[in-house]
């Protein structure tokens, strides 16, 4: 991971990075048949009805496409019959048969005069606060277009909980559902506009996302999700009618919805191992996502474990009382002269400070800690901060940026309590990486890659993060950040033919360690409150400053 | 077939029929398995989640139901999940789960807290006329209720040809398939408020119909099924989903609809197959439905032969000018005394006559040729006749009843041109006969059975209609009437455990062998325009008078 203080612009230019990242560490062309791994286009030619060849217009298809399937069944959908007759006759019973790979067989949905210009998909990545989409060519692995749009859900709870808590009133689920297919309906339209393409071109949909979002988008209850035992509804699904879920693509498309593994583990990270190739590798690597947790899987082609837990809020900028998420007038970089205490740093878009995001407060808090700012327990040192600390409405503060600078002529502020919540991210996401290694007995040093997915992974520059004692101290070329990790992973299920099944084989073989009833975790937790760590020589690159 | 005069209603009571014919021919209960041959019931006790056993409940109930069923697929219908979640939890995670059985695996639609009292299906004869329904409990076979109306689209034309033309108008086919889709869910409602059962339990139907009408069920175009050279749409479907096809049963019910074999061939005959047996019998045996058209089958369990021709109108009471369909105040038996040329008759219900039906007409020629009242062509002996003989619109014509007798005082008559018609029926019925039965060269004699479906087998005695030479003079316990066989095929396929796939095979092996462009039938209909034949040792029973 390199600094790229130099891209103002990077963070609305999320995907073209996951873009990058397919083009450099995958070769999707090579790896996926002409179609896909989801689409199968079928030659056909028949021979015209006779009276000595009476077979019926759809059995005559039928038996014209038998040799291509071997003994795989063959499903054509009740409300495709006529369509499927009608253009079968009326391209003179010659063309090609566009069909869906089910698990149970191939579903015929549509039958074109020839091959089409394009073959087209969607991927979805279906988060929370955001939905990112991709436009696919099937054949080529071609993007052909990406959009964007904040989950309209948001009105009724930035949080899932609160989410949840509105899917249980009256008529609460179907309307956090339709908000879902709206959102999805509109990005398809936006999507299939910038690829000058008929919106009902798109045959088949990927979506990754966490548990709930998943719940919400089935119209499943997620009232179970978030009581104990914490069991969602569904985590492994068929692929599903995209009608049936109101979504207006081809009328015959259908939704491959990655799998969950738990009501805190989602197809969102299903995506990302599949995405990273966890799962493939003979070496064992490990995939970081911090989103409003913080998710981490460990492993390789033999085995995976993973653990979430609530490392994230901090960091992702939503405790941090001045904390924003990546977008115009964020500080998203800052620099502090050690020397000197003098102060540098840089906004997103270049706009006037507004807040600083998660890879801000990194940067600012490892800065403060090598200026001699704060201590090692992340508290300010009044004496060494002069009129840089001031008196908040929550008590002292750090001024990152004067009234004069700041957008709107208000200063922007890092006070203790922000300070003490990153602490406790930090501490959380360190005890988190290290329980985990431990389950396994591995340590850090055996890890060739730490894949570092998400927003977080993106902006945040990792020297920070270990002199923080939040990530491990290792070089850091083990450190690759992998984008938006979800879309990445939905992508690939629809380009390369074993993906989809990759996704199921990982999701069932998973061990899950919960992290609430954890008395090592809770140990590990308290040895991290210190910058780096209560054990120094666990950060040999970082200075350690005995307190005065 | 014996002659059942002194029950005047049982043209009202038709379905009776067709469950006697069950209770005797067939042993049901002991054929199927407990759930009839479609659905499936599968005792579920999975274990409650907790924290360590964190399956998702969809999961889990497939986990709990995946030691019965081998390798076979299950399949969740995208719009039952959240029903069937929230019923496994409601139920504490035991229960009863209800699943269809398809070719590919079964299909989960509902879960039960205990197994139902009654497990319900329902049965179609989809005919051009009339359709005609049962609602069968699955584990007993016990008919709960019949029901039948009149095809609403015969506003449109009570010919399928009509109707084929007015599917071709703009809106025709949707029209025509709104249709029958009302009636089907009228006779559902109707069924289900005799059984006192709610409809939404009708979990099943079985559907067998001609090969238009099919189409017309499932909005498929008839446009080619009349045009050269008669090729269908569709033959062979997977069983539909019924809300798919706006039928209103259970909300994840399916249709079975029984394979048509070509344009002329359909799913009501494949359903007389299954419903006589002939399809796995060791002797060879015929069957015989007349409706619009001739349908004749012959084989065994190794061979299947069937023709299908332009016999019925005569025979149905559609060309006659006083002819009628058997229903109250039809003249459906008649007897001549061939000493003194005086007339006996039988009305339907008892009503004054208005009309003669099917059974009625060929009593009557038969009568008239043993009284020398017509010649061996089939034409009037005016001489002989007397005052029974009158003048009517299209020429002379025989009083069966008087005005006096007749109801609101007009009389009943029989037309040289009613005479004709009968003929040229009776002629091309014998004609298909032999025509078939020489296509794989074996004589009548060798047939042990002659199945006899429909109005036309009911109603009929098989002795006026060998005298007239329109059956093959064979001892009369050859013949058996099996009432309407396309609903008692239909409900065979509810309830044996392979009648689905039987249906499946027969549509595949039959060879069907089209009358239009065969000579040797052109020939043979020649050689049958006369009473009992040209050849009259084919018919040593009847006799034989020399004309004078």
């Amino acid at each position: 991971m390199q600094w790229r203080g130099g891209d103002k612009t990077r963070s609305l230019g999320r995907s073209a990075f996951a873009h990058d990242f397919h083009a450099t560490h995958d070769s999707h062309q090579a790896m996926t048949d002409k179609q896909g791994a989801l689409v199968r286009l079928l030659p056909v030619k028949a021979a015209a009805p006779s009276l000595k060849d009476n077979t019926a217009d759809l059995d005559r298809l039928k038996r014209a496409l038998r040799p291509q399937l071997a003994d795989r069944p063959l499903l054509l959908p009740t409300t495709r019959l006529a369509h499927l007759a009608r253009n079968f006759r009326r391209h003179d019973f010659a063309g090609v048969a566009v069909g869906l790979e089910l698990d149970h067989g191939l579903e015929l949905i549509d039958f074109l005069a020839a091959p089409p210009a394009m073959v087209v998909g969607m991927a979805l990545d279906l988060g929370t606060t955001h939905l990112e989409a991709s436009l696919v060519e099937l054949r080529s692995g071609r993007i052909l277009a990406r959009a964007h749009c904040e989950n309209p859900q948001i009105v009724h709870g930035a949080d899932i909980l609160s989410r949840i808590h509105f899917a249980d009133q009256n008529g609460g689920l179907p309307t956090l559902q339709q908000e879902i297919i709206t959102a999805i309906n509109g990005l398809a339209v936006d999507l299939t506009t910038q690829a000058a393409t008929p919106v009902a071109e798109i045959l088949v949909l990927t979506v990754a996302g966490n548990t709930t979002m998943t719940h919400f988008l089935l119209g499943l209850s997620p009232h179970h999700i978030c009581r104990e035992p914490y069991i969602p509804l569904a985590n492994h699904l068929d692929p599903l009618p995209a009608a049936a879920l109101g979504l207006q693509l081809h009328p015959a498309a259908r939704v491959w919805v990655l799998p969950n593994i738990g009501s805190y583990f989602g197809g969102d990270l299903i995506a990302g191992i599949v995405a990273s190739g966890l799962d493939e590798q003979e070496e064992t690597a490990m995939l970081i996502d911090v989103g409003t947790n913080a998710e981490v899987i460990l492993g390789n082609r033999d085995w995976l474990i993973a653990c979430a837990g609530a490392a994230g809020p901090a960091l992702e900028g939503g405790v941090a009382r001045m904390g924003m998420r990546a977008g115009p007038g964020a500080i998203e970089h800052v620099e502090i002269n050690p020397a000197d205490g003098t102060i540098a740093y840089t906004t997103i878009a270049n706009q006037p400070p507004k807040g600083i995001c998660g890879s801000g407060v990194i940067d600012l808090v490892a800065g403060l800690y090598l200026a001699r700012l704060i201590d090692i327990r992340g508290k300010f040192r009044p004496r060494a901060m002069g009129d840089r600390l001031v008196q908040g409405e929550d008590g002292p503060a750090f001024v990152v940026a004067t009234a004069a600078q700041g957008a709107e002529g208000r200063p922007v502020l890092l006070g203790q309590v922000d300070l003490d919540a990153l602490m406790r991210s930090k501490a959380a996401m360190y005890a988190i990486l290290t329980t985990l290694t431990n389950q396994v007995g591995i340590n850090f040093e055996q890890l060739q890659h730490i894949y570092v997915a998400g927003a977080f992974g993106r902006h945040i520059a990792p020297r920070q993060a270990i002199v923080l004692g939040m990530l491990p101290d290792l070089p850091l070329a083990t450190y690759i950040p992998i984008g938006n990790s979800s879309l990445a992973g939905a992508e690939k299920v629809l380009l390369e033919p074993n993906a989809w099944q990759r996704c199921s084989r990982a999701a069932r073989r998973i061990t899950y360690v919960e992290l609430n009833v954890n008395q090592e975790f809770m140990l590990r937790f308290s040895g991290s409150r210190f910058i780096p760590h209560t054990d120094h020589n666990l950060f040999p690159s970082v200075p350690f400053f005995e307190e005065a």
